[in-house]
């Protein structure tokens, strides 16, 4: 669950940009040379309150909200108002994250040490899992057939590092007002690690996040325990994946009552839990 | 570069087994019910002579050589031979390791933390990247056109849990004999996380290790700047990828002198560093 910042302002965030692709030269079967793009991968070590916490692997795209994200991902922080500012520079690969009172006990809570399935952002400071039973999602969050296949088509629509460049993955957060709204895309961030993707989507939760708003969330990668486990902890009750899932993300799903939807290309989808969040429509398969 | 345990017995491995795969019932796209295989996810606790160290997911199909492996590839070890025995128990999730000696200054070994790019195993205790200049590569070691397609064949081929149930990542590793020979696979094998599918290959080869051999690692994942060093840690100057490169991956490729082949798949593929490493045989891709 994102918790707003309700007495606190809101952290000074840097927009450090960097190039996300660059080109290279290769050879290919036939010996020809030939120039291709390929996807940025820069080391981003983060500092809380000047201490060295960890070093992200990451694409770069929005890097401050990677920070936030995964600060709150990792239960280190409950809300943005704790932190003051964020500011990234990439000549020395550093964010400097500066809290309003320090995270208590922060060498507590980053002794354990859970390297999980996800790409991109193996760890987590242990203790998630304990959490998963007190996670509450809406009851009565639903999408229809024809939204998620919207919602499909609005990814497939996306210009994104992984046309140009490939090697990434995609995560992205849409809004559903009613049964007959289209799906809005508030968010579409790629990351080399979908883990970081998912942590920089938290983050811009955390910054805008309106915890009354139905939320869905897409991922290209597949669904493991802990992006099933992040997309709960998010509040966000849907979620949709173009890969699979695997057995421990399908146990969670169905314990903490996410609805977990694979396989999800074209007009192709399983629902693998929780189906009465789908409205399903099955003449529209067939169209 | 894997170190053979000349002095020292290799370690006693248990052989823990536990189902790759379970059944699901799903529904379609039509709203129909029908069975199907997703990969297992489990959590696998490490302890180092009774001192716990990290809790890895994974598939669970060579937990003792993943451990092996991980302690490996994490500069934890430099041999099988320090390892008295590995003994798993999935009853409890737990990974017994016994050391002859002690592994020295584990605490500061593990205290830096790098949250790397790719599947799987996010977390790699700091420094490597200061040890990339350091590897040296066998100088004379290639791969013919030939030799590479016969490689991607073999992947192909192989039953696989992937084919089976999906949302899996394989490695494998292939020695070449002479520019003549047919690769042989040494070993195929898949996890979660790719990354514990490099480190499985890891531990088989410190458990079977021929430092004179010339290999050749295959992953389906792409070749983020860790899988280049593990390779390269491994001794191995040559990475076959289905898929493609990160530019951190390219850079530490063309530095310590790996030869990076990626998006192969039948006939095609593009060498992204170190062709020299590569016979091509340009009439071949369009038999």
């Amino acid at each position: 669950m994102i918790h707003s910042a309700f007495t606190m302002p809101l952290p000074y965030l840097s927009r450090a940009a960097a190039p996300l692709t660059c080109e290279v030269e290769v050879l290919n079967e036939f010996g020809d040379k030939q120039h291709m793009a390929i996807p940025a991968e820069r080391p981003l070590t983060v500092y809380v309150d000047k201490r060295e916490l960890v070093t992200l692997m990451t694409l770069g795209a929005r890097p401050e909200l990677l920070v936030l994200g995964y600060l709150h991902n990792q239960r280190l922080i409950q809300s943005a108002g704790q932190v003051e500012s964020i500011t990234v520079d990439w000549d020395v690969g550093a964010a400097a994250v500066k809290t309003h009172g320090g995270i208590e006990d922060l060498a507590a809570k980053t002794e354990r040490r859970v390297v999980t399935t996800g790409c991109g952002q193996g760890s987590v400071f242990g203790g998630l899992m304990d959490e998963v039973d007190q996670l509450a999602l809406p009851v009565n969050a639903r999408i229809t057939q024809r939204q998620l296949y919207s919602l499909v088509n609005t990814i497939r629509l996306e210009e994104s590092t992984y046309k140009s460049a490939g090697s990434v993955h995609a995560c992205a957060v849409f809004e559903i007002r009613n049964d007959t709204a289209e799906p809005q895309m508030l968010l579409f961030v790629e990351d080399v690690g979908r883990h970081n993707a998912i942590d920089t989507i938290a983050g811009w939760l955390l910054m805008e996040g309106d915890a009354m708003r139905q939320l869905v969330f897409y991922t290209t990668g597949r669904l493991t325990s802990e992006m099933v486990i992040k997309s709960a902890q998010m509040g966000v009750p849907i979620v949709v994946s173009r890969s699979g899932i695997t057995q421990m993300g399908h146990e969670i799903a169905q314990s903490v009552g996410v609805c977990a939807i694979g396989r999800a290309t074209n007009k192709r989808f399983v629902c693998y839990a929780h189906p009465e969040r789908l409205l399903f429509e099955p003449g529209l398969a067939s169209i």
